[in-house]
């Protein structure tokens, strides 16, 4: 097996290189998953100026399957194929390629080897089923899959050979565009990866993404996102209205996703007045939202909160009761956590928030569970028991039920113990019971980042 | 203007009638936008039987969407087209169709007049570039838009004409399926919609829908979805293998996501088969994997071991060391958790499990943090410290690092303590940080689950 995505296909003109990409899976055309593979390696393919023609999703149909690939074979530069290389019946996707490279499929020596290791170390069982997995059409090689079981493969086509198949329907009316000859690219590289999107992305960025590095045209298309918590979108958008107007390049637009509002730069032109004109727009973002960015791009709110941490060689321990362990879950989640994440305690009755955070029950019974009172102490008593530089506490209403006219579903008391003292914030979110813990989580986070940070939370967040 | 979606297409069989989907926008081929237009169209048409062969996804690009729709005439007995009708230079989808259709376009008359009345109520300037809104094919109607300015189109071409475009293709080698002239529909339907994910909606289920519900000669499509955990999908593939036979009806495929096998079961048929299909496919699948089975449809295992305790009334408590709070967050993400759900411990340093679990020093320096006495005490210590029926201890390596040759990235002792005492279960799960996490916590509510039902791991996972 290669970790290696073949030499590139010879490049005929100065446009950029067009892909295809074809998705196969009964559950894509049946609509019970979404293709989200194919919008994310759209995006990898514009950032190295390769520009996609086309999506194609295919149910599990050899013969429809078969005929999608022939067709794109030929019209296109580089041919993505996710999904179809699991170990059953339905996954067509290697004898599909053979058919359509008019080649035997044939079992590839190293991929088996591989595939054998990886089941004597897990101590699984190695079906037949899985021999299947270590099959290619005989000119295309295997590439290593290191997440999961499914190699996957890649092939070189040739399309100036006479004994490709010429869709004649192409020279015909029909008022289709007829094709000219001599637009075909030279060779088609074949690239095909497993559908689950883990894999999927890990096998392109490690075997194909270098490869195509030095494919692309001088035009690339950028994305730049900067991310923020705790103001609402229309927000954000009013702060930097001027940067978003229409046609400019770079462009400006926002996107919420799970409480995160971000604001996503669209820069296209040469590497040089995308990285000009993406550093002059990110800048001017910045100084609009101030502290209200918490990271930029793939970086998410934990990861931000674990870095000023580790950097600052600080600890904090959780205590938990509406948000259930999903604050702890998100610090932990960071390789290395165990730095700056002592200790958690999910508290939900009120035993055991006395007993394990040491909150009087006098205050518990004045004020009520869900009370600033009580999310003070709960932050107390973790820093304390922990003996953590900070300590966090989180007391709320998650709902659906359990809301009354005075503490509202969505009503949750963060309480921040840090070295000066400690400090509560009363939040009212909206939304569903995942979508009210998680901005609870993310508050904790916030209030966490701001006082690491030395900031006010209440002169940054509106 | 209509909202009308045409006359049926005559079908020629019993096969269901088969569609294609066509998405066009540059967004969307850029990966900026995810389509899931696509997916929604598919769930719905395959409630009242018809069958999708393929999503196409086209940018902003007449040649090409020309083509496209020119290729999917004749091959399906619906051809549905979402985007590309706005008011702008880069909306191609009339001019497209039209060229396909080989007709003019032509301003209609009763969509002019509402576009004209639909900018006087909002008191805004119609622009010259909205009158584009009301052109159509000749032969086309257009279609009220509920929610926006973008009328809808009706078509229908019939295909057994001379005249029509006849893909030579399908008939050559290459390896394509040869497609048999008599088993083309005798007409194509053709929708076309905005991109507007709510207004194509609205569209949709206001105008095509009520159609499409007498099409499919009362034969429709459902879905039916049995979770698993515990097994490979290739384990599980192996143990249906009989029910997976290609062409069977109803057919069975396997899918994965975020660890757990799924076998679903797609039936073909009046309702009465259908339900009937699915009710013996299912028992059978049922029969074949047993405990393994969780839940079906879209039941989550955490919703299976909520319902479990609940029924039971029984109470648990958590102490997890790498999975850092996920399997707490998991058992409270259900509404009403407070019923079974007791305390929770984060117990990432030794300190934190001696004070907090009673986990006896001497036990971690002889087997180490990571190891099967420690995994018991945890289980145990939160057990009796919550009070609790259950206590459930997990101790690992998440990775990427701290793994050794003796206990490795992925090494996870799962304990866990009842009313008859405590087991452990040494696990080695393969992934990174995220997966290793994730399916640590799922075991542990599957041996939860399990002992619940009185039945032994060790004879059920295999």
């Amino acid at each position: 097996m290669t970790k290696d995505a073949g030499s590139p296909a010879p490049r005929q003109d100065d446009s950029p290189p067009s892909a295809v990409i074809i998705s196969t899976g009964d559950e894509l055309v049946a609509g019970l998953t979404v293709n989200t593979n194919a919008a994310w390696l759209s995006r990898r393919l514009a950032e190295v100026g390769i520009r996609v023609q086309s999506h194609i999703t295919i149910g599990d149909d050899q013969a429809a399957l078969t005929r999608a690939i022939t067709d794109a074979i030929g019209r296109c530069q580089l041919l993505l194929i996710t999904g179809g290389l699991g170990p059953t019946e339905d996954d067509l996707t290697r004898p599909a390629l053979a058919e359509a490279l008019g080649e035997p499929l044939v079992e590839d020596a190293a991929a088996w080897a591989w595939l054998e290791a990886f089941f004597q170390r897990l101590n699984r069982p190695m079906t037949a089923n899985n021999r299947r997995q270590a099959q290619r059409p005989a000119s295309a090689r295997c590439v290593e899959n290191t997440c999961g079981t499914a190699p996957g493969l890649v092939v070189c086509r040739e399309t100036t050979s006479p004994s490709l198949p010429i869709k004649s329907s192409e020279a015909q009316g029909s008022g289709a565009k007829v094709t000219n000859p001599t637009e075909r690219p030279a060779a088609t590289d074949i690239f095909v990866m497993p559908g689950v999107p883990r894999e999927m992305e890990a096998m392109f960025e490690r075997s194909f993404l270098p490869r195509l590095k030095s494919r692309g045209c001088g035009r690339i298309r950028r994305v730049w996102q900067i991310n923020t918590f705790g103001a609402g979108e229309s927000w954000i958008g009013r702060q930097i209205q001027p940067l978003m107007r229409r046609g400019a390049n770079p462009s400006v637009g926002t996107t919420v996703h799970e409480g995160v509002v971000s604001v996503r730069i669209y820069a296209i032109g040469t590497v040089e007045e995308v990285e000009a004109g993406l550093r002059r727009t990110r800048q001017a973002v910045l100084e609009k939202l101030g502290d209200l960015v918490f990271a930029e791009n793939d970086f998410t709110l934990e990861q931000a909160v674990a870095a000023l941490l580790k950097e600052r060689g600080h600890t904090v321990a959780t205590a938990e009761s509406c948000t259930g362990g999903l604050l702890a879950q998100l610090l932990t989640n960071i390789p290395g956590s165990s730095a700056y994440f002592l200790r958690g305690w999910v508290t939900y009755s009120n035993a055991a928030k006395e007993e394990d955070l040491q909150v009087d029950p006098a205050t518990i019974a004045r004020h009520g569970a869900v009370s600033e009172p009580v999310a003070q102490a709960m932050a107390d008593g973790a820093r304390r028991r922990a003996s953590a530089d900070f300590g966090v506490g989180i007391t709320g209403i998650a709902g659906p039920d359990g809301g009354t006219t005075e503490k509202p579903v969505g009503l949750v008391y963060i309480g921040l113990a840090g070295p000066s003292g400690v400090a509560v914030r009363r939040c009212q979110f909206a939304g569903d019971r995942h979508g009210i813990r998680l901005r609870a989580a993310q508050m904790a986070l916030t209030l966490l980042r701001l006082n690491l940070l030395g900031r006010d939370p209440n002169a940054v967040l509106p």
